[in-house]
């Protein structure tokens, strides 16, 4: 397929298993690099004194705050290390989605739900707090499961209330998943589209879609309408979380 | 005492026992007006099609999202009815704070907890979502304990980024909060700060300091900063959540 005038070659997810008792390892993991940064957590003593150290140190206080799980009732951390095959993605727009990859290679993925609300004189969509947590519950991932969401960065011909819902629905994201167990990782748009040579302006959302269609075809029947380009944008972010290469031809 | 020029009368919390075992009400409770709104959620058939019955209609459903407790796994509410001795406050505010009034009439308050992030090349302070989290689960409060936040609504004349802080600090609240089993109530600040006097030009900070301390004698000790009025400001909103009155003379 083409993609931003570049032939990507896909590996559906998930793919044809070729043998049922010992299946390949499905797609080529490379953690992101902010798990590659979480790594370098070392001790070092000069960290504090190197503008770059600091720099790491400041991002590294940051996730350690959007990690779960909590310590339980006697101080020790409840089960560290959770199941890698499951990994959530979020697209936090208003119109943005929620993608789930099971262990059992299933992906699956939900429109974020949202509801109306008067400001001013006008109605406007809000995220729908009880059905988001709702909908996290009934996932059931295990506590400790890595979140990856699309970290908001507002456009700056945005208008304040744009920036102010930009900031709402990306804090209510982060707190409802941090404190329903999972463990929230950012990720900078940029950074996602990049792997899956979707960043620039030759790549539309349409290709998106047609990405997220070829890695999870099961879901591609969802992907079908312009609209849809937040539940692939979710799953998308999902497959960057996991690990999952588009590699060039 | 006097505040905003009127001579207001405080009734400490909590007030000295008359009696252990038949204590008096230690004050006059008077729902604030989101709870009476909510009681006006019986079936009316024309209600969607009133433009007051509608835009009502909207704000029953944005607090009924929420609301905790959510239904067990077997679609039944769990608690129902929590105990209404407890109330929460929050200043969502990145100087904000977390006050908590229990049965037992005791107040107390706890800054929100925040550490420091990176935003292009400058420091700036950010909520601890994880440490907000954790300080919820020690306070240990019944499940469907009503919190009332004071309702984000930046100045106009901030900028963007204001803006979109504002955004990100109240939704992260509301998401920690729901999550963790709390039903969220938005106070407008014009509400509570009128319940005290509180409103307009003439009233300061150091009246929302003057008059907390007034109300909860036993949290004096903190107050006693220029810089404490987020903790001030946080017990306000939970004794104006509790029906608390400061009447005037």
């Amino acid at each position: 397929m083409e993609i931003g005038g570049a032939q990507i070659q896909v590996q559906p997810f998930p793919p044809k298993p070729q043998c049922l008792m010992t299946p390949p390892l499905p797609f080529k993991l490379t953690p992101p690099l902010l798990l590659r940064l979480r790594r370098r957590r070392l001790p070092d003593n000069n960290n504090h004194f190197r503008p770059g150290g600091y720099a790491n140190q400041l991002k590294l206080n940051w996730l350690d705050s959007l990690t779960c799980p909590l310590p339980d009732d006697f101080g020790n951390p409840v089960s560290e290390g959770s199941d890698p095959g499951w990994v959530i993605g979020v697209d936090p727009d208003l119109s943005g989605a929620l993608a789930v990859l099971k262990p059992d290679t299933s992906a699956q993925v939900f429109d974020s739900p949202h509801l109306k609300v008067l400001v001013g004189k006008g109605l406007r969509k809000r995220l729908d707090v009880k059905s988001i947590i709702q909908l996290l519950r009934d996932i059931d991932a295990p506590i400790g499961t890595t979140a990856y969401i699309e970290q908001s960065i507002p456009y700056p011909q945005d208008g304040k209330q744009g920036w102010w819902s930009g900031g709402f629905g990306y804090g209510l994201w982060i707190g409802i998943l941090v404190a329903s167990g999972y463990s929230v990782i950012p990720v900078p748009s940029l950074l996602w589209k990049n792997e899956f040579k979707l960043a620039g302006n030759r790549s539309t959302k349409d290709d998106s879609r047609e990405l997220a269609s070829a890695l999870f075809p099961s879901t591609s029947s969802l992907l079908k309408r312009k609209k849809d380009h937040g539940r692939a944008e979710a799953l998308l972010i999902a497959a960057y979380g996991k690990g999952l290469k588009a590699n060039e031809r």
